[in-house]
């Protein structure tokens, strides 16, 4: 197997930590996505779509979309569980994954993509909507906040998929999206901490 | 169980059609996002992200995310199967339940939202943001076609939930962000047309 990957980029990091977690070694090679090296005839005849990451698979087929590829390496390899051993954890986690993505790292995204000069010119770009996709940020880590209370993790007892998702949105938040995590989110502190000193937040 | 459903929204519709291809009967509660009913603390500590639609499991807890409910009901009555039948195949279906998802139902959400009076007041509305998700729901539709070509359904040699979400997404787009489908699609016209008159479309 290979992974079609972009260190700088957050969708990829997310399927990096995923791996890590489960101890695996898969040869990467990087696409590099400022240069638009993901939109190359050759690459797109990988992922029609575009995007990163890309799985390879030693077949040759690609699969594409950071969360589909941890569900096939969940699959093959079952330990550590992070996406639920059952299927009612499986769906709890997946609902706390969705509401991670779609409500915190998707605006973040746009956040980024409508304030920062590199979509300059590759996109349409409205700062002012993107400002409120910043606020959307703060807004979803402070109810992240209030959700977690004294848990230790998002989604279950233990760590899974949907605290990946959580730590790579908040680090693009922090970094790129222009939101730093606020010191009087004690609880979203706390777990932040806990999660950034795993050796897989440095993969 | 019972489902907190509302008719007219998008997201429950992905979960009415999956339930009745299962061939399941559950009962629903219909709360009217139009009213706010999603935003009263009645319903925020069934789902404290405010979504529609939640299950309400049998000892009451509450399940949100459409994507997550459908996992769940999956893995309770796995036939007719539409999530995939091995790792494998539940990484493909994966992958284009969510490009059919985020590259398609999220902009046609984000075009009704920016351009449609229903919102005036409820969101800072860009209306010609707008109109740049609108261009992405039509180039997308575009780019299914060519994906699809003489394939009978998105993601498998059957109907999965890949296929659901794009047909919930297409007549959202239609019906509410100002985006008709071009007859001159053939592919897409055809797998429509197939798709629409399955008995769970009317759900």
């Amino acid at each position: 197997m290979k992974l079609y990957d972009f260190t700088l980029a957050p969708n990829p990091r997310r399927t990096r930590i995923f791996i890590a977690e489960k101890g695996l070694k898969i040869d990467t090679e990087q696409v590099n996505i400022f240069e638009a090296k993901n939109r190359t005839p050759e690459f797109l005849a990988k992922n029609p779509a575009g995007g990163l990451p890309v799985l390879q698979l030693d077949d040759g087929f690609h699969l594409a979309e950071s969360v589909a590829i941890c569900r096939y390496l969940e699959g093959l390899h079952p330990q550590p569980n992070l996406m639920g051993k059952d299927s009612r954890e499986q769906a709890v986690i997946e609902m706390w994954n969705r509401r991670m993505e779609l409500n915190l790292f998707a605006p973040a995204g746009r956040a980024f993509q409508h304030t920062n000069e590199l979509f300059n010119g590759r996109i349409k770009q409205f700062p002012d909507y993107g400002a409120t996709q910043r606020e959307t940020v703060t807004q979803q880590i402070q109810w992240l906040d209030a959700q977690l209370g004294n848990r230790p993790f998002i989604a279950a007892d233990r760590f899974t998929i949907a605290d990946i998702t959580a730590l790579v949105a908040i680090d693009f938040a922090a970094g790129f999206a222009g939101v730093k995590l606020d010191p009087a989110l004690k609880n979203v502190g706390r777990w932040h901490q806990t999660v950034s000193s795993r050796p897989s937040a440095k993969a």
